[in-house]
Formats: C-alpha cells, structure tokens, sequence
C-alpha cells in the first residue's frame, strides 16, 4: 500500500461543498468547544505541523515566520480526555461516492493509531462522505484490521456504513462523537455492575 | 498575576547555554522517543502553533508558507499516554537561580492543566533551573495551589525542589520522568491489591 506525503486535502475541497455546510474540522471544533465549555471531555486539534526556514524577528513578540514547509504528521489531528481515558482519532473527509480512500491516511497515523490501542486508548477515525452529507465513526480496530486483510487501497462505503456508526448531525454539538464513545466503551461497564 | 503572549524563550536561550548540553525540549524529545521504541508510552510534543498568512502553491505537494504568526498556545506542550492514563505536561527552562518566572506558562496553559486533573488526567510541568542542571518534576495540583496561595509571580527555586521530584539525567532515556509518574500515581495500585 502507498503512502503519500502530500498535505491535507480540505483546503482544496473547502469552496466545492462550501454552500452544503461546514467542513468537518469546524464542525469538529465546534463540538470539542462545546465539550470544552460543558465540561464534558478535553479535546483538541493539534496545531498543523510545519518545518519553519525563516524567521523575522523584528521583536520578541512580533516574529513573523517568513518560509516555512508541511512536515508529514507523525499522530492523528485529535487528541485529549474523556472520564480519564485517553482519546485520539483522525478525521477526514471524502468527495468520492462509492469509497473512502486510504491515500487520505499517512502510514504513520495508522502505526499511531495502532499503538495507542495497545497502549489501552480508545481510537478511532471519523469519515464525512461529502455528497451524502454523512458522518461515521469508525473504531481504530475495524480500520487496521481492514487494512491488514484486503489489498485495496480504499475501504468501501458500504463497509463503513455496516462496520462504523453514524454521527447525528445537531446543531450543538455538531457532531456528538462522545455519544458513541459512551455506548462503546462506558456503557458495557455498567452492565457489569 | 500577568501573562504575557509573548512566544517562547527557548529560542532566545538556545545559544548560550548551548555548551553546557542539550535544551529541555531535544532531551525530552529523545526521551518520548525512548518510550515510543520501547513500548513504555506514547508521549508526543505538539506541533507549534502558527496562523497562516499566507501559502504559495506551486504545487499540491510543495506548498510553501510564505508568511505565518506564532499563535499564543491554548494547551499544553506535550501529550499523550501511559498505561492507558491521559499524559499532559508543559515543559519550561529558566536561567534564574532564584526562581521560576510564571511569565513562562501562559494562563490558557494553567487553565488547560486544572481541565485535565478536573478530568482525571496526570497533569504535572517539568522545569529545568540552567544553571543547576537541574530538572523538576511538579504536579500541576502543586502548580495551582502555588498559584492560588501567592501573589508573587514566580515560584522560588526552593519550593520546587521541596514540593518536586528531580528527574536524574540519564545516557538514555534522557530524562526519565515516566518513573516519578509511576511511583506517584501506580505504585499504590500495586500495594492495595
């Protein structure tokens, strides 16, 4: 499988499906403000990682980078806490009908991805299909294990659609992923009880 | 109490104490590298936060930034975790022999910290006196009661040593704080089983 080093691809997306609503990231943003606020979890989105070339110090305060490059991110975007368990997901967004493809996700992110697994965190991606305007979470688990038996280079909607869940789109929060996160990794603890 | 927005002085620093070793940040970067190779943790630092002006595309691939600010930080520098726990830190160094400056941790920072304790996170700020070659681990609770307790705008050198753990500096890992995390906050684990 192909890995490409390319940068993100919303910023080329972002005027096409501009009149339908938001991207996802300000959706995201949104909701993790929303959590943020309510106390709810802490999530965040970490800053775009960049390799900086030049800077002008004109003061200590006013520096301007005046060159700088995309480095290929080594995590996912998201990462934070929710009743003391570690969070961490990538999300992207695809105009594509029939697929998600995997050229979308850095090889490195899935290695992440894999290790805070083992590691005892709960991980995930989130996956818009831009034309039919849905959302779905999909658990790290489903991705890698799809990864790891197929040689496509793309996973179906179809496979998402049975394997993720979809995310309700609300008007606050936009997109309530910690309901899911809840009724998957919470809920089955009070069963035990 | 101020906080500045001012970007960090770890840059200014750099050349002057150079010889005496490496700056906090590369040692702590060896070390969650350490942890990343050898399956202990999955500790990352945070790429700096910037707000792009703007981008030359001269291709997908090679888009240059041509102009960017440094953002004032709304998190934390480091992340991760560790045994299944949520991980959050910030890293500061100091030439003062006196002192730590609360100058260098932003309020945004100080906030995020209470969120994350608040949430159930180890939450904590290693800080390196220079001139000592000496690095501290503090619970960010020490942090915040300090905080709440003075109206002085730094911390004195002796409370860190009383209320911190030294980190010994090592060939590798560098700066081994996970073993001050283990004992403060898994050891009791063991003695009540």
């Amino acid at each position: 499988m192909n890995y490409p080093t390319g940068i993100k691809s919303e910023k080329k997306n972002y005027i096409s499906y501009g009149n339908r609503g938001m991207t996802l990231e300000s959706d995201l943003n949104q909701t993790n403000e929303f959590y943020i606020t309510n106390d709810i979890a802490i999530i965040h989105k970490k800053p775009t990682p960049i390799t900086i070339k030049k800077v002008d110090y004109k003061s200590r305060k006013d520096a301007i980078i005046k060159e700088a490059i995309f480095k290929t991110p080594s995590t996912t975007d998201y990462n934070g806490i929710y009743k003391g368990k570690y969070i961490d997901f990538e999300a992207k967004e695809t105009k594509n009908k029939t697929c998600f493809p995997l050229i979308n996700i850095h090889k490195h992110q899935i290695e992440h991805l894999e290790k805070i697994i083992k590691h005892g965190g709960i991980a995930f991606i989130i996956i818009r299909f831009i034309h039919f305007n849905e959302t779905y979470f999909l658990e790290a688990e489903k991705l890698l294990h799809f990864i790891k038996n197929n040689t496509r280079k793309s996973i179906p909607y179809e496979y998402i659609k049975q394997e993720g869940y979809l995310i309700q789109e609300k008007y606050n929060p936009r997109l309530d992923y910690i309901k899911i996160i809840e009724k998957l990794f919470f809920k089955e603890v009070l069963w035990k009880i």
